[in-house]
């Protein structure tokens, strides 16, 4: 299945920058996988596979990228979703956090792609400050680029990547070729984590 | 349900301030619905209705309400999935529409709630832009405050909703009292469309 990621162009080669600020060889928009209800299914089964594997109570999305996920992750789970906005909007209930959020709650926060981490860290401090436990950050790919491990640093708490880019690379390597292999290879083993 | 929309506080009542600036006796909150598995499934069963009588390609979100609903309903329906942000982001893609949208392509718009119809009308504009067809807007509740209408007149694109205010108001009149019933008729009354 991953090969059509390369082939519909969910995963894009190029100059991209990234939220970061960084620019990248590559960029993967989980937001195409929503198009095509084929790779969709397949993508949340995978995400389904890790959530199996831990206890909670509400899955929250990170905004805008993880709020597909998490709502259709929430709704085939028959579990309460929630998401947290970039920032608070100024009418109707002002809040950052959508959703019911209660002490003690053990939340999983849901994100499509992890890069710094950065934005994950913001989710899981809002959550932690609403009395939630987060239990684990779910994600569909780990750049690579020293976000899990900042997140688990400053924050105690784990990242489960469904694919890590080296290991997507690894099984598109004959589709894409040698040079593209390469190019992103070498800008992933550049980030020393 | 209705009632329960009003025992779990979807439905608030007091003074808030809408997203157009104006102030409200009360307030949907149609994020809250994510937290209740139950309210949830019979929400997206009331939008899947009316989906069913319309012949379309695509679900298109309207951000951020409207995205996981847009969400859940693609995916249930084995539907392709976009969205349309506020603003265009300044990192990776650099679209305000996300997902592939392609010329001709029949689009409803899902929103949650629909009120002076202003950003339900930019979306109906960008999709336009892009070369797509919008069949229809489908939304949860109707407000009633002209919306619907200064869609229809500046786009030509109907607006269903599963809900119009003064229906809910009327089935959750016992539960709610006169007085409520009263303040939220009259300030529905006063908006002449």
């Amino acid at each position: 299945m991953l090969d059509e990621f390369v082939r519909r162009e969910v995963i894009k080669f190029g100059d991209f920058q990234l939220s970061s600020g960084e620019r990248s060889p590559y960029y993967v928009d989980m937001r195409l996988v929503l198009s095509y209800p084929d790779l969709l299914r397949w993508v949340i089964a995978k995400y389904t596979n890790i959530l199996r594997d831990i206890n909670f109570d509400l899955l929250v999305g990170v905004a805008t990228g993880g709020i597909p996920y998490a709502s259709i992750l929430g709704f085939s789970m028959y579990k309460p979703i929630a998401y947290v906005r970039e920032r608070a909007k100024w009418y109707g209930t002002k809040r950052d956090i959508e959703g019911a959020v209660w002490e003690g709650a053990r939340a999983v926060l849901i994100d499509d792609v992890i890069t710094t981490g950065q934005s994950v860290i913001q989710a899981i401090n809002k959550l932690k400050e609403v009395g939630a436990r987060v239990e684990s950050v779910v994600v569909f790919l780990d750049r690579e680029q020293c976000g899990a491990k900042r997140v688990e640093k400053e924050t105690g708490v784990p990242v489960r990547p469904v694919y890590k880019i080296l290991d997507i690379l690894q099984e598109i390597k004959d589709l894409i070729g040698e040079d593209k292999y390469k190019q992103i290879y070498n800008y992933t083993m550049s980030f020393k984590c």
